[in-house]
């Protein structure tokens, strides 16, 4: 079988088909309509095996797990998913491993009424790069520097199931609940809906990939400002608190919740929309003109952080 | 130097600044805005170290050529290149060859106007993602679909000076001019000047980049229709012929001309057109009601094709 026949079989009819594709799948490019009162979102990103996921994940998760990174990207920006293209790098034509890659990617894709268009398919070690295009109405994305002092810090889920996911996977945690921890590594909810909301009410936000130390200092280096966070407030599982504590759950990455900040005016606002929508989120802190990012301890002392997210190239 | 510090420092400013892009590298996502009266043409290209070129390929190559592919499918619908988003996972962090990458990359951006306005560098196996976004006019992108019985068929350049130019590159072929072959394979120019004049005048368009014989029967496929080609008529180097023939040369990747369909009411109209802009293109055949493809040599006999392309999964 040759890689056109390949991609023609699977890869074609990846998603929702969707009126705004003028030329899909099978032509040098894709063509699509972007409508004249909003503006064009793009995102990529990459997942090696045995650098971003282990190499026996199951190829069901690793679809669903390479779209929904770049959607929680796309959520963070408070924009609209339409099209994505699939770069794929494969060791071997697996047709069984293909069929079940397709199956994660496109259940997610299809929830979103999302279009995959164009792709590469070509031979090495397992990669995928996917990128996605959304939509943001003109002038309204939410950015990583428009927090200002005295804004409240919310996070809209668990910080550190994944990572203890990731613990279970490599066999370093078990517990009664492992499934359910493997499942948050596996299969993280992009929070396309929140990112939608509060788009009319954050003054900045950002997706928790590389652990929520790490990225909301990005927010706070990008913005200007300080944070201070009360450690208490921060939802994060018994399970995790046990194994590893705070320093654990603050610097583990891959949970895919979004980070943001909202002026004190609108906050009332912003919770009522979000419940309107079914949606919860957490205040976990606030920005503050101090610079440095500061978490107060459940007695109220300073608590020391021991480490700060992931870094490919230590 | 964590992966964060080096996104910033090298991959942070590749490209011509635009007045068009809202929000750059350094968020979750990039914004951009699309003109109201043109339509977003995306596509993308990965290019895989020991596969897609030799691993001691200079760097310098490798960011050109990963750019220049994915230009190549733009100028082959006729799209007008704007925003790119690099996809690069490396090794190791190695700042000698990401300099030397970046510059390559950079040279041809600047060219063509085109900003690098995301991107995600991880590490692992040298993989090199690329996805270009680009526009052209409402309803005015050639594709692969349109030709019909009596068009002309044409190609813009040399084909198999890439393809011998690897053959240097292996130490399987030398000559004075070694260098230029290379030259061919390491540095291809992107046709999008061409595919800008052409999308008033062709009706079917594709970029050479697995060879001619299956590049044009993908236009062949998707119109339905067959050609007849005069071997004679290919404009196919002296040291070509002479290293591998016809067979060699119609076979042979990566050389990135445009091939494309003209009907004939058109074709002085669009000769006079390409030649107002320096252009030219060879006609080399016709576009028949007879399904397949025939190759006419000199001495008006068949010639037998020996092989068609390049198959990453053979």
């Amino acid at each position: 079988m040759s890689e056109f026949d390949l991609i023609r079989t699977y890869f074609n009819r990846l998603g929702s088909p969707r009126a705004d594709v003028s030329i899909d799948i099978g032509d040098d490019a894709a063509v699509v309509d972007v409508a004249a009162d909003r503006q064009l979102v793009l995102a990529v990103d990459t997942m090696v095996a045995g650098v971003h996921f282990p190499v026996d994940t199951p190829a069901d998760a690793i679809g669903y797990k390479a779209l929904t990174v770049n959607l929680s990207d796309l959520a963070a920006m408070g924009a609209e998913p339409a099209w994505a293209l699939l770069a794929i790098t494969l060791p071997s034509a697996d047709i069984d491993w293909i069929e079940a890659f397709c199956s994660g990617f496109h259940r997610l894709a299809a929830q979103f009424g999302l279009r995959c268009i164009g792709g590469d398919t070509t031979r090495g070690p397992l990669t995928i790069s996917v990128t996605v295009a959304g939509t943001v109405p003109r002038g309204h994305a939410l950015t990583r520097r428009g927090a200002k002092v005295g804004d409240a810090i919310y996070v809209t889920g668990n910080i550190g199931d994944a990572g203890l996911g990731l613990e279970a996977a490599f066999g370093r945690w078990s517990g009664p609940n492992s499934k359910s921890f493997l499942q948050r590594l596996y299969y993280p909810t992009p929070r396309v809906e929140m990112g939608r909301v509060l788009r009319d009410y954050a003054s900045a936000a950002i997706d928790v990939s590389d652990g929520l130390l790490a990225d909301l200092g990005h927010v706070l280096h990008a913005s200007g400002v300080g944070a201070r966070l009360e450690l208490t407030a921060i939802p994060v599982s018994a399970e995790v608190l046990s194994h590893g504590g705070y320093d654990f759950a603050l610097a583990a990455g891959d949970d895919y919740e979004l980070c943001f900040t909202v002026p004190k005016a609108k906050q009332r606002a912003m919770e009522n929309a979000l419940a309107q929508n079914g949606l919860v989120a957490y205040r976990i802190g606030e920005i503050t003109a101090a610079q440095g990012l500061k978490c107060i301890a459940g007695n109220g002392e300073i608590h020391q952080i021991k480490s700060i997210g992931y870094n490919h190239f230590a």
